[in-house]
């Protein structure tokens, strides 16, 4: 909860996410309250902070003077009431790696005719559920799937993922890089692709979609590394003259501690334009977090506030089980107090704010300064509207959250 | 599923857990046979093996010539059947962390007598819930949950979770360190003792248990440190004369990998004995992937095998989030083909064991010799039955799987 340089004011906040008299708003809510009237963890999401930051990637589209379009990842949140208010815009389609998730984007309506399937390890009894769709985008992850869609359905329009190899990852974590020099699982390599190409003319399949996926919250100090897997990943168009739409994939980073500077999309829409003068194609792009990211906090209750030899523990009502990100990928979601006791920096404590898990790695924060709590007092966790209420489990039966959208 | 020294097996075999003819055969199961009945992931646990490590575990404690009880740990898995099956032998009680793990345990049979709660960042909300019932072990991670029960029902019996500040994890992990050089929100230190102490007095409560956890899969090398934090966990006793039962928690390890050996029981057992010589208390264990690992498989089916670029991938139709150990904890799932295609070494492949989650993380195994496979193969995944199943999500709407109890 670092105050930003001048120390007047937070690096977070923003219009709809600041403090009004000492409470944090957010859209317009005031967070305690509303974590008052429920009985446990609480994720709030904003809706006009997901409006706006797909608007505000859509305008930077625009200025790529391309055809375009944008699908949600939505394995970075389901929630049903944001589905459904992203499908109501009509400004977004949405991309999916499951058919469970079909049957879940269908139903908070999305046409299939907007949604872009992108899995791996699809199986036969995965296959027939999504070739049950026509109209539905699918972009072939490897040869086989490739071949077992032109065992079922010749002649269909199918995309291909390929990989060029190329990539950039959060703080290069090899387990969040999705291309580049270590053989990852995704999309098919320059190596294969000859025997790719042979495979859709043998099954006599149209490959009319093209797709890699680069990077992973990357932000500006990786656009270099980004252009130049954009670039090779484009030189896989030359064999495709079929294709209509290039899905550049997700990836679109946003800040996550203090001094991060939000992705400059005018100068990644520039490469865009750049990169795409002279095809003759639509740009896609797939973004999760970006979209939904900053506009999701999870409210938990302080339970106790303690002492442990140099130590002292904020222990709060919800564990990592409900959002796995700061345990497990090291990417923090920033602690906030939703209403500090003091604004008085001085009187603020070093802390460890620890979740109700079992588990040594269960801690949200760990030595960060902090206002002082008491029982009963809410923290908001910030930017956990990705990868948060998606990804948890039912760990110690301590699964229970509530979910609103403002 | 790398053969033993001698070339004649696998190291992980045993009676109830090998090949006959060819084919995986797991509690007098065919493993391939069963999983071709289930439509996707399959979960297999033999009761055989929860029974016989639980005997073994008994047997062990019955030498150290004290009274004794074990909890099963719930949070390794909480399977329904498992645990009807655990309450129906009369021979362990179980070990909670939640109150809605307390009603789980009630519904699967077990009496709040052989019932013992150890849980961290408990709220007020969650104390009303464990405070209802009467004659329920409850240890107290903190001095403000001692204080809230006092406040609540003066004179109740508790039990206090002390920690000795020392212990022993896997690889000297810190993420599963739970006592040691680096403070854990766990139990309380010495420093607070003196403090815990006069809330008790104040509060009229009588403390009749004692627990500490130090240590996380420990094995024989490990076993010196964990009898140095055991000897400091009972210092603890030295004050309070009203405890009956000592819990020293669970964390008995087991062989992940060929060359881990089982721990010495007989050299556990001995170290208690002597430790606990002239006590007049009762020794309680708290063992979860003692009991259910090593008795647990998760069977997945083979949807593709490729090469890509230097790597030859082998996917199959389940990925991290139905068992995050081997992803996060790097503790792995040994991948055996339940019917090899040869049982020629020297036609095995070096793979890599791919899951269906669209993230970079989701390997099974990296690089290690196999079978060559086909579409349509199962693979066993070894010791799976603890913190798999209980910690799985829903992540990319691909968390289905089925449980089956032979």
């Amino acid at each position: 909860m670092t105050p930003d340089a001048a120390g007047t004011g937070f690096w977070w906040e923003r219009d709809e996410l600041r403090y009004r008299h000492g409470r944090l708003t957010f859209a317009g809510a005031d967070v305690a309250a509303l974590a008052a009237t429920a009985e446990g963890p609480l994720y709030l999401y904003s809706a006009a902070r997901i409006r706006a930051n797909l608007a505000r990637l859509r305008e930077a589209l625009r200025s790529t003077e391309r055809p375009h379009r944008v699908y949600y990842a939505m394995k970075a949140n389901r929630n049903p009431q944001i589905l459904s208010m992203l499908a109501g815009t009509g400004e977004c389609g949405i991309d999916i790696c499951s058919p469970d998730e079909l049957d879940h984007a269908l139903a908070c309506g999305f046409p299939v005719e907007r949604i872009s399937f992108t899995g791996t390890g699809v199986s036969r009894r995965d296959m027939a559920r999504l070739l049950a769709h026509d109209g539905l985008t699918i972009n072939c992850d490897s040869i086989g799937m490739i071949d077992r869609i032109g065992d079922q359905l010749p002649g269909r329009e199918i995309g291909i993922r390929v990989n060029p190899g190329r990539g950039v990852g959060y703080g290069d974590d090899p387990r969040l890089t999705y291309a580049g020099m270590r053989t990852t699982k995704f999309g098919i390599y320059r190596e294969q692709w000859d025997a790719a190409l042979a495979t859709v003319r043998n099954r006599h399949l149209r490959v009319t979609s093209l797709h890699f996926h680069v990077g992973c919250g990357y932000l500006d100090r990786q656009l270099g590394d980004w252009e130049a897997a954009l670039a090779a990943g484009l030189q896989f168009l030359d064999q495709l003259p079929d294709v209509r739409v290039v899905n550049i994939g997700g990836g679109l980073g946003l800040p996550h501690r203090a001094g991060d500077q939000p992705l400059d999309l005018a100068r990644w829409a520039s490469a865009l334009r750049h990169h795409f003068a002279g095809r003759p194609v639509e740009i896609a792009v797939e973004p999760g977090d970006y979209l939904v990211k900053d506009a999701g906090m999870l409210v938990l209750g302080v339970t106790n506030v303690e002492r442990k030899r140099d130590t002292l523990f904020v222990s709060v009502d919800g564990g990592f089980n409900l959002h796995p990100e700061p345990a497990f990928y090291g990417l923090p979601c920033e602690p906030v107090a939703c209403v500090p006791r003091t604004a008085d920096v001085a009187a603020w404590q070093r802390c460890t704010i620890a979740g109700n898990i079992n588990e040594a790695l269960d801690l949200w924060g760990e030595d960060i300064a902090m206002p002082p709590f008491e029982e009963g007092d809410y923290i908001a966790l910030l930017n956990a509207g990705g990868y948060g209420a998606a990804m948890s489990s039912n760990h110690c039966m301590r699964g229970k959250f509530q979910e609103r959208l403002i």
